[in-house]
């Protein structure tokens, strides 16, 4: 690593430079990029999922926040980069820093590709974009990604959501609006890859006017049969396709007004945008939202892949608590290889929709824990486990977490189990009036915790794909001031938690399917119903710290549960679940 | 009304106006304005709270909000003005009316003395201030309230609120700040007055600089004896006098930088300060923050205040239900005058903080509901009576809610009393993260009725002043997006209601001051401890829409109520108040 750090600082003095800041992003914004943009990895050694790097001739840092201090500490030994604290109260941001450094007049680089307008301009001095810096030193750079691309069939055509994105165009007196987030980009050609780990989408642009379609998505090399076939059937849908590269000439051919999406918009294209002359309207993109709303061919989906996905899951718990039981040893790694062959076995199943967390005892403390591939704790038959998964499913997108006591619990274990398990069903419980943010409703699966003084440091939930992202906006349940409101068809994760370093941790997560729950003289309401179909499990309950509708919904809940998976379970765990699910 | 209206389009006619907005806010941006800036009745008629008026020469209108729609309309009959209503669907507010009548080529006048910077700056065509412009008409126009001046001692001096003022001036590079808030002023100076009703406040405007104090408050009257002790003492402190006009002469004068509040700036001052050339600061003045957090002595006094309060209280809950289940013919007016008189007998108290709200039955299904004078609905012995009021008190200010049943209850009058005080108890009893903003609690009041769909249209909770005004920024329970943190000594309304329309409401409130409740590893906590003394009812509860905890809240608090007021009742009324505070 500190040989391509001198690399880069070679390059600087050739050229000049007095910093590169390299960022973790991609040039669409993805929470996760593809290997291509792991250009903070492939410099520090750091594979953290959030960490920029600033090199200038004689320091080199890595900016990261308190999730990820352990980890940069012992990724960045020896090389040479120092870390920089973030979310503390002395930070110090790259931006203060590098004026601390050289005041208005340093030379600064980015690869503008990476970065978002914001940050770029928050940047002081002379700010550079160089797109593809890093190409210069990287020699065998793995080049953009090219997995094979399918259709599916959300219950939208694709020339109706052209036709929806033309009523925004004239409403906003524009002549095109640029995609530029991979995930609005597959919700509107109705297209999907294995581009990103974990994500199934393509990366590409999509410029769609109020006249025809351009998708800048061709790669260099020939394409597979299924992509051929897919692109066959865009192009009679009149798609042009363009060379993923093409982008660049976005800016001279374009004529009219053009809006754009600030939040992924990539420094390098609004630079070439702006340098051509296009008038542009920065604005929220309005497919975030309409995403967001699930119709009901998606909606039907989505409870289709969770009864797949709670049949793997139930198949795992049985495995696992028996297995244990019966004396054998089995490490976190192990318990999250099995539920990924059982998810593997499932019909729709595209793959994980994240990296499966499998976390006994004290590594379940972290929130953001990685399981280790080697030399993995076991799970011994005491305490607690904690497993946070999901899978992607040609008919939807699944995230789960279960905390499931392995044996004995002590009584703190106990008693974070059921207030977390408390808050986790007040959210769920819910009925609010329309118009409500889910921001407001956060608090519903805290105070059960806040009452005795405990809390959890993440967002309660969050909106989830339709077979896309495990993430999307824009609504949430969260600390901050986000005014989303909810809307029937909105699926948001409820995943409360309490972890104790060193200790234990619990998160209970369903996904939340937001309903109408009908108008009385005070206005219309809002519910929730879970589509996550997997067991609570009850024998870690301390059943004083629940109150009867709170327990009448979690038996009411296992029961479905048992009602609807035991008939496609084998007849030996379908009577465990029964067990597993008579109330208490 | 109507010759008033015909005199004010001859004065238009002369001077070649096309429209007159007039408002009813004063040079202050008070929350009541006194008298003399009483100026939409004057020309209409109508004394609701909120209420504006336009002029053109063949058209009057009042623009005013659903609250006030019915008195609107009695009101207005046969004046000529027209009713315009807002916060409805199809409301066009006055910027796009007059846009409607005149286009841009409009010449609109205001009293710039009584609209705000962003009001005026709203308006189409060409606007201008013509300062009092209805002087001209209103002959026996009420001068500037002059009301005996004196000083209060809350345990902070103004020479130290001084010191601290001219902290911020030097943090934000500026000479000066103009106070503009009357609330503001009198927190700074540590002085009091009744320019306002309801309000302790001295009608004038504070200059504080980096290095002396100009208070304009001077008025045309020779002062009173108090008044002239008071302005003495300032004097001593370093305060200078000015007369109240003089602050025309502020621009012209003024050397530096200036920091003003937007929110309260009014429109002739701030064009006057820009006409003469005063760099301005715009922002919000730091003392509604520091004022809302109240010091231990200002919350002891505020414990003095409750417990006379409390006394008054439950005088007066004694007479009332023993009087009319003694079948005598009492009023909501009756009832709201004996409540008053007994806060007289009170040994600090100054005055009410609003006008009581005394209402029984349909007529407390207005949260607004103004009691009559004449003709008040009598108390029967059954259903639901609420009263809302509150004291002004030389160590502190009050503002209570009860609603009490008055003899037999139906069931929804049952159900609705007890889950508006499952509301009230559940935002009580809540402990929470320091840096909680109360908009993120305010859902706690509403859940347990959103649960069986019912909910209230107004706040949750504002904040209330030390002997100022009842209502005070910048915290508050609301369904907003206010960021403002709590913090120990801020001291809120809890005051959850329903209403229904001809039939009867039900409000719970008391006032909660926030207190300090520990640290845990997972942070530092905060809860509310209830201030008002005054025992809740417990015979219109349905017991079985409490929970346990929400039941031991209830009788701790009316054992607490009882232990601190009896010693200071006659035996009769604390045996009555020992029967009403019985566990339930």
């Amino acid at each position: 690593m500190a040989e391509r750090i001198e690399m880069l600082r070679a390059l600087m003095r050739a050229k000049g430079w007095d910093a590169v800041v390299v960022t973790g992003s991609d040039p669409h914004s993805s929470e996760y990029p593809a290997e291509r943009w792991k250009q903070v990895e492939w410099l520090s050694g750091f594979t953290g999922e959030a960490g920029d790097l600033v090199v200038t001739l004689d320091h080199a840092g890595l900016w990261t926040d308190t999730r990820y201090f352990i980890q940069a500490e012992q990724q960045l030994a020896g090389t040479g980069v120092v870390l920089h604290k973030m979310r503390v109260p002395e930070q110090v941001p790259i931006p203060q820093w590098l004026e601390e450094q050289f005041g208005t007049d340093g030379l600064v680089v980015v690869d503008g590709l990476c970065v978002s307008v914001d940050f770029a301009q928050s940047l002081p001095g002379t700010v550079i974009s160089v797109p593809d810096l890093l190409s210069r030193l990287w020699t065998d750079r793995p080049a953009v990604p090219q997995t094979p691309v399918f259709t599916v069939d959300p219950g939208q055509t694709r020339a109706e959501k052209f036709a929806w994105l033309r009523d925004f165009l004239r409403e906003q007196g524009c002549e095109g609006i640029l995609l530029t987030a991979l995930d609005e980009i597959a919700w509107t050609l109705n297209v999907r890859a294995s581009d990103i780990e974990y994500n199934p989408l393509v990366i590409s642009y999509l410029l769609v006017t109020l006249e025809d379609v351009s998708w800048y998505v061709l790669k260099e090399r020939v394409e597979d049969p299924e992509t051929e076939a897919t692109f066959s059937i865009l192009e009679a849908d009149g798609v042009r396709l363009l060379p993923y590269g093409d982008i660049d000439y976005l800016g001279p051919e374009f004529r009219g007004r053009l809006f754009v999406d600030a939040a992924t918009l990539n420094y390098q294209l609004y630079g070439s945008l702006v340098a051509a002359g296009v008038p542009l309207e920065v604005g929220t993109s309005p497919v975030g939202l309409r995403k967001s709303v699930k119709n009901p061919r998606e909606i039907a989906g989505m409870r289709e892949a969770h009864l797949q996905d709670g049949l793997a899951m139930e198949r795992f718990l049985y495995w696992l608590q028996r297995s244990v039981a019966a004396g054998r040893e089995i490490t976190e790694w192990d318990a999250a290889v099995k539920l990924g062959q059982l998810r593997a076995d499932l019909p729709d199943y595209r793959g994980d929709s994240f990296a499966t967390i499998s976390a006994y005892g004290p590594g379940a403390a972290l929130p953001h824990y990685v399981t280790p591939h080697q030399y993995a704790p076991v799970i011994r038959d005491s305490g607690l486990y904690l497993c946070d998964s999901g899978g992607q499913y040609t008919c939807g997108t699944t995230d789960i977490t279960r905390t499931v006591p392995m044996g004995r619990c002590s009584a703190l274990e106990r008693e974070d189990y059921t207030l977390v398990l408390k808050g986790h069903i007040d959210l769920a419980m819910a009925v609010f009036p329309e118009g409500t943010p889910g921001s407001r409703l956060d608090v519903l699966a805290r105070a059960p915790l806040w009452r005795s003084k405990r809390n959890f440091g993440h967002g309660t939930g969050h909106g989830v794909g339709w077979f896309l992202g495990v993430h999307e906006g824009p609504q949430e349940f969260r600390q901050n001031l986000n005014a989303v409101p909810l809307q029937p068809g909105m699926i948001n994760s409820d995943e409360p938690g309490i972890y104790r370093e060193g200790k234990h941790g619990v998160r209970h997560e369903n996904l939340l399917l937001c309903v109408r729950a009908g108008e009385t003289e005070f206005g219309r309401w809002l519910a929730f119903e879970p589509l996550t179909l997997c067991h609570f499990d009850t024998e870690a309950l301390e059943l004083r710290l629940l109150d009867e509708s709170e327990i009448k919904w979690l038996n009411d809940y296992n029961e479905h549960v048992y009602q609807t998976l035991s008939p496609h379970l084998p007849r030996e765990i379908a009577d465990w679940l029964r067990e597993k699910t008579l109330p208490v």
